[in-house]
């Protein structure tokens, strides 16, 4: 089977388990125990911490241990907005839902969120966040790549006209961690939530660079773990696989990134070289390299899927992070697309393991299936299919 | 190196590391995507989450999945406040923090708050629950058993106690479960949280069993995950290993409850004989089996856990769940337990892997460690030592 959703989920690398095995059955230890088995596990999360801070250039001390980039981008949102005066929330229309579920909630307990536009490839536009700034703006999260498209956003502009100004900059790195070299105090955000398993690190667990100074509530109360941000035993095993896969991913950056451009660039012009009736979708240069997106005119996204899976191809329509609910994503939505652009989306996310084979396989999948799926479309007399 | 601190943490059992291995490395995907990657971690969770049900004798859909008690603590204590129109929680003054904690918080958020007494061993009295009972009560939250003590509570009585009425019954059975059968059926409860490392499971994640029909607001807002009630994706190996090992324990309940007790009886019948001034604390018979829990007069517990450890013996004062402030216990304190009483204190909890000998060893070297303390002791004219 050839994976292809590696946004939605990565294999957990071999030396990632490795490192995680022993604090199962050996170094079992709870952190916060004084005897010889926690002080085992507590430094244990320690050096993880120190390797998690150094792939964004964070200090340990602005890492927060989360069970997911869910709960980090939560954590962000609720805790900046409960500790803060300002009422006012800028986001983009294009965020994943766990900042946009949150943002409504806070909508719902008074607070007033504004979600910015985005153009065709899914950019949000910095005069767009500066015009909708006012008085009582506390916080500002708009992601760094976005899920579904793989556009990255102009977080380094919009963090420079800010600067100065009582506003904090969360951003939302879940998929750019990995893809793109990230490094904080370039960057110049105040938070800025990271996922595990996306980057072939065990899932359950994830961050929120936290940059030292900036106060927030937390969202999970009880023994005071985290500096009290974070209450609740340390999932040490999964915390050392992290770090693990953040040291992996910050020394193989370059060749990486390099790999999967390779790789996405061969698969995109092949696609729409070899088929008719297909866009790429998201911005051309401004992307993480490992996502493309296509629409494939007249056929069904979900057929397309299932068609593909049985093919030995695993592939998503868009978003795999929300339950299989068949609404209309709201990112291609914002991005102006019709009804029927959005129906067709195909995204194929490269990982690490993928091969150029699987790349030429995938393509020649792809058009046997597209051909099927339009013989029977609706579209069918349209097109011309 | 003697592990006697089982109620921090546990070995995560072979047979449950065994079943979680292939979801690092090959079933890893994302139980939200619909290919066949998706679909076999989706059938894993379905899998684990009968197993976890089966165990305390609910229905699957019954259980949320947590990243662990804490988080199961949390979302039951703001999850019913929040949804319920009553503003009067009771609880006991002897709860865990990730229950007192989320209390003092919903307090500050305009919530009355009854922190119910308890006896010298760590009793609730029922009597006193009813009488703290108002118009304005919608939740209960009570623990099964102490996490330092050991001591259970009469969780059963309190809700024949309230049945018929508007109130939501929660018990944190955290350090209950895999010591004492658990029936929520039998016990009446609406919720009860458990945690999946204390049962020789992985740590980060738990679950939270919510009777049918019981509506709660959300924690953690996004994808919908979990009903919509747990947002993020599912940690797939963790909650496997958690349902193997619920499986473990449920085949092994019996079996395992009168192990702990032949070793907890014995350790505490030869600490008793063979140790001068010494105290067993909790209630002689109403307790987790797996607990013993003493006073040593005229010791410094936490001098007695460096010196333990030293000698080869990982044991804990009380709670290992807050971070290492030397507070003194708030569970022996309104236990009515002296300062001196509280400070000598020492909790060893056995565990599935402890042997006899183990305990036979642990009684030499504390005799040993106690003595030496003893003869350094500022209370040694008081006692004679």
């Amino acid at each position: 089977m050839i994976y292809l959703d590696n946004a939605a989920s990565t294999r957990v690398h071999e030396k990632v388990v490795d490192e995680m095995l022993p604090y199962f059955k050996e170094q079992f230890g709870n952190p916060s125990s004084i005897h010889k088995y926690g002080r085992l596990a507590s430094m244990a999360v320690q050096n993880a911490r120190k390797r998690i801070a150094t792939l964004i250039n964070a200090e340990p001390k602005e890492i927060l241990l989360t069970s997911g980039g869910t709960e980090s981008n939560n954590t962000a949102l609720y805790g900046i907005a409960y500790k803060n005066k300002g009422k006012h929330i800028i986001t983009s229309s294009i965020e994943h839902d766990a900042i946009l579920e949150p943002c409504r909630r806070l909508e719902e307990e008074g607070f007033q969120v504004t979600y910015l536009p985005v153009d065709k490839y899914g950019l949000v536009n910095p005069d767009d966040v500066k015009s909708a700034i006012s008085s009582d703006t506390s916080l500002i999260s708009i992601m760094l790549a976005n899920n579904e498209v793989g556009t990255t956003e102009p977080i380094k502009e919009i963090c420079e006209m800010i600067h100065g100004k009582n506003i904090l900059m969360h951003t939302d790195a879940v998929q750019a961690v990995g893809k793109i070299p990230i490094d904080v105090k370039d960057l110049d955000v105040d938070l800025l939530s990271i996922s595990s398993h996306k980057i072939n690190g065990p899932k359950g667990i994830g961050a929120l660079y936290i940059k030292d100074g900036t106060k927030l509530e937390p969202l999970i109360l009880g023994g005071g773990q985290e500096n009290g941000l974070r209450s609740g035993t340390e999932n040490v095993p999964n915390i050392v696989g992290f770090g693990k896969a953040c040291q992996l991913t910050k020394e193989n950056m370059e060749q990486n990134e390099m790999y999967f451009r390779k790789l996405a660039t061969k698969l995109t012009s092949k696609v729409l070289q070899e088929i008719p009736y297909v866009t790429f979708n998201g911005h051309p240069e401004k992307r993480i390299p490992n996502n493309t997106h296509f629409t494939f005119l007249g056929v069904n996204g979900e057929d397309l899927i299932i068609k593909l899976d049985e093919n030995g191809v695993a592939a998503s329509t868009g978003s795999a992070c929300s339950v299989r609910i068949q609404k209309a994503s709201h990112v291609l939505k914002a991005m102006g697309f019709s009804h029927e652009q959005i129906t067709g989306s195909l995204r194929l996310t490269i990982g690490i393991s993928n091969t150029e084979k699987e790349i030429d396989d995938t393509v020649e999948i792809l058009k046997k299936v597209v051909t099927e799926l339009r013989a029977v479309s609706p579209y069918k007399k349209k097109y011309n299919f």
